[in-house]
């Protein structure tokens, strides 16, 4: 369907097949055969434009990353900034975080990032927000056991909603971050939106949990 | 040792036995007996002046208060407040925090207030924050399997902490709210602290947490 509203946004995927794999569904399990080199895997839900990741990237070289991106037109902001840093670490995905276990065998990843998911405010959208329980078991499928999830947002309500929600699930909080702007956290990467929402003032809040309680 | 530093406030606690049971240790499954009614038991644990659970009670009298207090001479101030209220459904306890099992039997309680605990921000003070995990698991020992744990703080630094460590604990959280004053919470009773620091602008963090995840 998306095909069909934006076929240049598709072309132009179509174009850079050793940077956004055109059947990611066939490489479930094999992801590291993508990457120069055989190393921890982070993942991102929601990119956006992927300044976030394509930083990440070039911060981490001894990380693998997976940028996925639902909009198709949006994953091609994503791939011209890999066109223009030309990372071998570095994978883009068109696709929907809700079907992850289609993507990843179980335990392919080290790591699950979400930025400035959108907050669905209204109780009867829950389901869809990237916190919720069927997007947590997801991230649980395919994430190591000591894997973790590493979100960051500057809505209030979404915060509040996934430190319940996450924690009714089982999971643990290693740490978190309520003002994560003035706080000593080290190497923040502010993504496009947390430039936006801290510019405008808005705090940043952030957490870092795993499925194990140990 | 208090005793010596104050005695005018251990005579004043003597003279309400009926109000401050002079051998609570004693009373260990045997609370609802000095309650005019047999309904579920909540405990405050650092009550300070006890505003906050005299209001409490006055509020609920189908719920029995405990309000248990370090410090004798602010325990006073506790008494001074129920000899004017006189509540049948208020009990006052000088006593520690630390030391819940030898007060309560398990599953005696079916709540524990926390309200503006102090923060003791250095990692070396850590196990002497009140949701530190040797606290946790005094308030499970003596909870219901349902029972709750109701906490608010304007302590960043605390909050922060506290949901780590419940979390890690296993506990999970029914609600978290990040900005209490500005949300439609219902029903909040202000503490001397509370009201203190939320008029100089500090935001007022609050949680509600159970030890089952079901
Ligand atoms: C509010 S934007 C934030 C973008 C970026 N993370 C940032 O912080 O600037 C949320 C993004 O998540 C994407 N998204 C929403 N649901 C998704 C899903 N189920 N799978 C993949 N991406 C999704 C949206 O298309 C949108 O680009
Ligand atoms: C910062 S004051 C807050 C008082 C009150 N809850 C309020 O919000 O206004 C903390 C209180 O907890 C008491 N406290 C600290 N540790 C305690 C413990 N282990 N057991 C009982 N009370 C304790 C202190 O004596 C002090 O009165």
């Amino acid at each position: 369907m998306r095909l069909r509203h934006k076929p240049w946004a598709q072309d132009k995927l179509n174009e850079y097949p050793h940077f956004v794999p055109q059947k990611p569904e066939e490489l479930v399990g094999k992801w590291q055969t993508r990457f120069a080199k055989e190393q921890p895997i982070h993942l991102e839900v929601g990119s956006g434009k992927g300044r976030f990741i394509v930083e990440m990237a070039k911060a981490h070289p001894n990380i693998n990353y997976i940028s996925m991106e639902l909009q198709t037109s949006v994953v091609v902001s994503v791939l011209e900034l890999q066109i223009e840093a030309q990372l071998p670490n570095l994978q883009i995905v068109n696709g929907d975080g809700r079907d992850l276990s289609q993507y990843f065998s179980p335990g392919e990843l080290d790591r699950v990032y979400l930025n400035f998911s959108d907050p669905w405010p209204k109780k009867r959208h829950e389901k869809r927000r990237l916190t919720s329980p069927d997007f947590l078991r997801q991230y649980q499928a395919i994430l190591k056991p000591q894997g973790e999830i590493h979100f960051k947002t500057d809505n209030q309500g979404l915060f509040e909603y996934s430190l319940s929600s996450m924690s009714q699930y089982g999971m643990s909080f290693k740490q978190v971050w309520l003002d994560l702007h003035t706080s000593d956290y080290e190497g923040n990467i502010m993504t496009e939106y947390e430039e936006k929402f801290s510019s405008r003032g808005s705090r940043i809040y952030r957490l870092e949990a795993n499925f194990k309680t140990e």
